[in-house]
């Protein structure tokens, strides 16, 4: 099956940002063939057996590769919104853990659906989750259509560990299924709640499966110098020493950096996921995003969960990290829209080890694309598109997603998920689990 | 003619934000005669002639006052996005004056609907500008169905003060035109643009038409620095001694103030204006928006013009205001989701002088209305609504608005602005001015 989206201009967000006012997209099942000028399209590509190619209009939009959201607790939708303007001590420990003690196996796949419709709402097409339950999450990964990279927390040691590491193994059977949409991190929860044997089993989970780690890292004061009372480094030092920097590392946050932290993390190509509206909303400060960018150090976006943020839009954290690096730095020049835009796609990509697959709008990539409807009065006059959806769009201007060739929204309906339904049986797992 | 607006959830956002969940709207002419719970709608007050009473039903959404953008340069929508990333001076001198130089008699109209059609798209309903060829905007206002408060901009002395006082006059004609939606402040640019004589003249005229005076104040470290220099004092300290405070002041910005500041703002009761994404931005600094409020400070919101946010969505500046008080501070419980939607609201009228018509949903206040669409994901599962529309919300979810009786946007539809027709005219004088 072939399709074509004719009429529609194209940033490609590929390493040059080529920029095709009056584009055409072709891609064939789930990969992208032609991504490029409309009179450029070669007409024997779209040739096609009677009803094997669909023609989509997309006059008045801009193709976009979808988003990445590099950092996310999908899952956690169940607490969105609840018990806001605590202090994180009292919210964790009287609020959310007692309430995370009581989801059962189930539980997360309508969670995971909830959060599915909205980030594809908003542009997402690939998440990166840590959480518990990842095998729910898994199948409501394949059910909606989404691509994902997904972690089993962990924590420890304790008497739940070997039941972690056998969740860690199911997870690994899903790389097989969904059409390749998902793929498996190993998932150390952080410094703090990992003794040092958990950060060396999980890193000889990660070589043993041949994938990347994903781990919260430097988010807080408190955890960088708890990190230096207990071993007397930092805690990028810490898992530096501890040898977890010879695997892929995408670590959130990285809020409270040193110098030498952001040295080491360039010179081992550790991916670090920017998470501003979290950060800001838990207080933990703001991160050095330009200096980090000056470090060559690959800088993704994430909206962690929605019980910290507390929504899962990836466009709304490219606005907040374009603003917040100028009011951070004093420099109006720092973080300029169009390295938001690549740290939402192409460094996102790079970020989850998908840089083959994803990111730009190229042949040979997964046809995972975003159309955005620029007919609003916020995009008027017409200028750079990039500026304008950074500064001014927002989720809603998401007109059309798909993802792996499949649309999953159109004209901002849902085609995979049944919202009703979801909201029906996650109101029924929130009256069980509510404090 | 009356309107009822049925099974709609309300939030009053009056002195205690009184929350209606199963609540009805019923307002006569430009009037609220009533909003509360559906059960305590008199059904005396809903007889009407034949025709004479429209019903609309809310399900699913979510009642609040219309936004107040407080500051604001609606005619700036010709600039949005023209030359970001570029230093303050360069961005001033070398592109946007020579521009604004070949703005001509008329080009405002056309700039300010399209900037109005942005504005009702988000819920703003009132606006506070300050600007050249105020009587177009007054046109546009008048045409579109907007509230608006509207301000000469003075700078000087130079040789064009009579044309700009003349201009004062003109404008204070409108007060009496427009259904009353339009109302007057002298507009004495700021302490670095206006000579003391010019900013004692605006007391004069402030004093003459009885209005309120409308000022930018303390915006940069600059600013501060350079007035200290010249005057010896703060800039708030020079407006003071300058006997401004005896007059209404609303000011914008406010970015720099020292304690001493503080306290005669609030003794003198100068209202405040947080433009939190323009302070980013231009890279200005982080408001200190907690400390204003303890010392009692009436605070509002403002997007500033589109030449420097690039957006008017109250709404956005209502999640960066919450979300950067708390990583400026450090402190997760500063300025709550409530105050900053309070900010957007009550105290938006109150920073306008308008406290006794608008900013509330209450019997006798002006039917300035909008009902936010709950259907999406993002406010999933159900909270409080304030907190999920702060953190989770976004300018599309605004689904219809009322203005002084009038529906103004209805289903995501304008009803008083050709959308088409803004883009060409807005479209013909882009091309003629820009350089």
């Amino acid at each position: 099956m072939k399709t074509l989206i004719k009429n529609i201009e194209i940033i490609t967000m590929d390493d040059e940002n080529r920029h095709y006012p009056e584009g055409a997209i072709l891609y064939e099942d789930d990969t992208i063939v032609y991504a490029g000028p409309s009179s450029g399209l070669d007409s024997r590509l779209i040739k096609a057996e009677p009803g094997k190619l669909k023609i989509m209009d997309g006059r008045g939009m801009l193709a976009l590769p979808g988003f990445v959201n590099a950092h996310t607790h999908i899952a956690m939708t169940a607490f969105r919104g609840y018990a806001d303007n605590m202090p994180l001590w009292e919210w964790l420990s009287q609020r959310i853990w007692p309430m995370e003690e009581r989801l059962e196996q189930g539980d997360a796949y309508w969670l995971s659906l909830l959060g599915a419709a909205e980030m594809i709402s908003s542009g997402v097409t690939t998440f990166s989750d840590m959480y518990m339950f990842m095998t729910d999450t898994a199948q409501a990964v394949s059910d909606c259509g989404m691509r994902a990279v997904l972690s089993r927390g962990l924590t420890g040691p304790d008497e739940h560990m070997e039941q972690r590491y056998r969740e860690v193994d199911e997870l690994a059977e899903w790389q097989r299924k969904a059409e390749g949409r998902i793929r498996m991190m190993i998932g150390p929860h952080s410094v703090y709640t990992c003794a040092p044997e958990v950060l060396i089993t999980s890193r000889q989970l990660a070589e043993k499966y041949g994938v990347g780690i994903h781990v919260h890292l430097s988010e807080t004061a408190g955890e960088v110098e708890e990190c230096i009372g207990k071993y007397g480094k930092t805690p990028v030092r810490h898992l530096h020493d501890l040898g977890l920097f010879e695997l892929p590392v995408t670590a959130a946050h990285c809020v409270h950096l040193t110098q030498d932290d952001m040295e080491l993390m360039a010179g081992w190509n550790v991916k670090a996921v920017h998470c501003p509206s979290s950060n800001m909303k838990l207080a933990s400060g703001f991160a050095p995003v330009d200096d980090m960018l000056r470090h060559g150090i690959t800088l993704s976006l994430g909206t962690d969960g929605a019980a910290s943020n507390n929504n899962l839009s990836i466009l709304k954290e490219m606005s907040v990290a374009a603003l917040i690096a100028k009011g951070y730095t004093g420099n109006a020049e720092a973080l300029p829209a169009v390295k938001a835009v690549e740290m939402a796609t192409r460094m996102g990509a790079e970020a989850l080890n998908l840089q083959d697959e994803i990111g730009s709008l190229e042949p040979g990539k997964k046809a995972d694309i975003q159309l955005i409807d620029l007919s609003g009065p916020h995009y008027h006059p017409r200028e750079d598109p990039l500026v304008h959806l950074v500064y001014s769009g927002y989720s809603g201007d998401i007109n059309t997603v798909v993802i792996n060739g499949q649309v999953v929204m159109q004209d901002r309906v849902l085609t995979t998920i049944d919202l009703e339904r979801v909201y029906k049986e996650v109101d029924r797992i929130i009256k069980r689990i509510r404090y």
